[in-house]
């Protein structure tokens, strides 16, 4: 019997999700709602990688070496002193009858949940790899479970540029799914010229909003006013409630019905409700979000506004952001300034 | 020029909103968006009375001066060591003619915004106050802006009893809320034998929800069962995501429509996401709530649900907990049991 969240294919400790799990069991059929896929390349989280370079000083070898212990030992790639996996690219082995995931044998893939919770076993010994980047080339299979996520890869972009919007993809499909709720909507992006906030505004437009794009820093203010997907610029510390609340409202003529917090930094929780009209929603993205901040925050300036955890996942959200990203060229440019910096 | 939100009683530092600021302004005549409050009785936060009776070793004399002082110097009671602050009681003086708050002269309130925002002026050097239980009497006056929240004290019930209802009042507004954008809902609500957790059940079953309230142990379990607010009781950790959805898809038939998380322990998240329905809503209560865990949980188990940041105002919050209140006998009996123990 296998399940959707792949509890049959944990080990230890008996009855945690995948992700919770000690050891996972990468091996043998899949089951009939499952997905086997060809690893092609390992992508290690940042913070993971950081880790361990970090702990072997750099030598490249104890850090493969390292690497392919945790996988041996784990079943998957979950750092046990950061947590954190990363993602993996490959090609669509084998298929089960009954998976949901809509994928064929031949297609190339990236995985959009994490490492931490998909089983994985190597081959190759990591042979390929010089230990000194998060890239890891990698021989081997992992498995998907009936309920995951995992992204063709498009022919007309290059990888990486696909994983970049891959990476942000659940911004925009949320985006969109709320402004649709409201009439004549204006929606503030905080972080509107970063890489999930340039996807919102656009998502933003498409869905009939008049926008304004939060930038901290004048080169920030140049870049989203010379790429064309906001309809205001603004100039605000977002973690000044009062500035953040006056540059939107000067933007706007008024609150925003839809607020999008995509700025990683601690403190924009209170200007970000204060910066939103009575009936409207914040969308929080930002991980630096304070879940006390914001339900205290809302409270203390009698704010009826709807407050939501950006989920990363919505049904279609892959190829939503990479709709967006074809058919706006100012999405494109500002991807390719990022990439270039 | 008055700020509804109060900008214009803050001393220092400028610019900030009133729960950030060092210093408030108390003194001279209301806004005319202002009402002024004679103050009767200040409770403070648990946390706060902890921390000063620790400090000056359970000396009352010795809390009195610096809870005093605290006042004198900030113009609010705000703990500068915990943050925190509490609210108060006390009678409608004086009612600017544009304040939008309902309230009338000779009205007993309870202020639901926290005292950290609110400026004070103490007038009888806290005499009546002993120094050591955090119900302080108190001769003196606050005020409230224009976006405040107050709630009127009811005739028919003891005023502990209405403040235990006020405290935790947005739960049952924002569970109706919610609930009615369901057709024919199903509700699981983690810690139903709790204070927000039993109104919330009672507030789903008005709405039109089959429910079913899941507590961590026996006596709670007997507790909840006794007094039949729920359809169901179930027994699971909430921290356990697999038994918890277990537990709720054997009670409901399915996973919920809207789970509600009342519990105040950690790593209630990935529970409450796996036990509710795609399309569906987790409102988030508990301030032990983790953001990135409640964010990186739905991507993992690639969960199309919504995910709510619990806020504590809705209009109209205080009036409907008190009509649940009154209309079940269950949830009087659960708050009179809890309030025995």
């Amino acid at each position: 019997m296998s399940s959707p969240v792949g509890l049959h294919r944990v080990v230890t400790p008996a009855g945690v999700l995948p992700q919770a799990a000690q050891r996972l069991d990468a091996s043998g059929p899949i089951a009939t709602d499952e997905v086997r896929i060809t690893v092609e390349r390992l992508n290690l989280d940042a913070a993971s990688f950081h880790q361990l370079r970090s702990a072997h000083d750099g030598d490249g070898d104890a850090v493969r070496a390292a690497v392919l212990a945790i996988i041996n030992e784990r079943g998957k790639m979950q750092n046990p002193v950061t947590g954190s996996g990363g993602m993996l690219i490959g090609t669509v082995d084998e298929v089960g009858p009954d998976s949901p995931l809509g994928l064929k044998p031949g297609d190339r893939v990236a995985t959009l949940v994490s490492l931490t919770l998909t089983p994985l076993q190597i081959t190759d010994g990591l042979a390929d790899w010089d230990g000194l980047s998060e890239q890891v080339p990698a021989k081997g299979w992992a498995v998907l479970f009936g309920r995951s996520i995992a992204a063709v890869l498009p022919d007309d972009l290059p990888a990486a540029t696909a994983l970049a919007v891959f990476d942000v993809c659940g911004a925009p499909a949320l985006t969109d799914r709320i402004v649709r709720r409201y009439d004549s909507p204006t929606v503030a992006v905080l972080g509107g010229a970063g890489k999930s906030g340039s996807l919102s505004l656009a998502a933003a437009a498409r869905a009939g909003a008049r926008t304004v794009g939060i930038v901290p820093n004048e080169r920030e203010q140049q870049l989203l006013q010379s790429v064309g997907i906001a309809d205001h610029v603004a100039l605000a510390d977002a973690r000044d409630p009062v500035a953040l609340a006056e540059a939107v409202t000067a933007a706007l003529g008024g609150p925003a019905d839809v607020t999008v917090v995509c700025v990683d930094v601690p403190g924009c929780e209170h200007g970000a409700i204060l910066a939103t009209a009575e009936g409207g929603t914040v969308i929080f993205f930002s991980m630096a979000t304070s879940f006390p901040a914001a339900a205290l925050g809302a409270e203390g300036l009698a704010a009826d506004v709807t407050m939501l955890i950006g989920n990363g996942y919505l049904p279609g959200h892959a190829d939503f952001a990479l709709e967006i990203f074809r058919a706006v060229p100012g999405v494109r440019e500002l991807f390719a300034v990022r990439a270039a910096r």
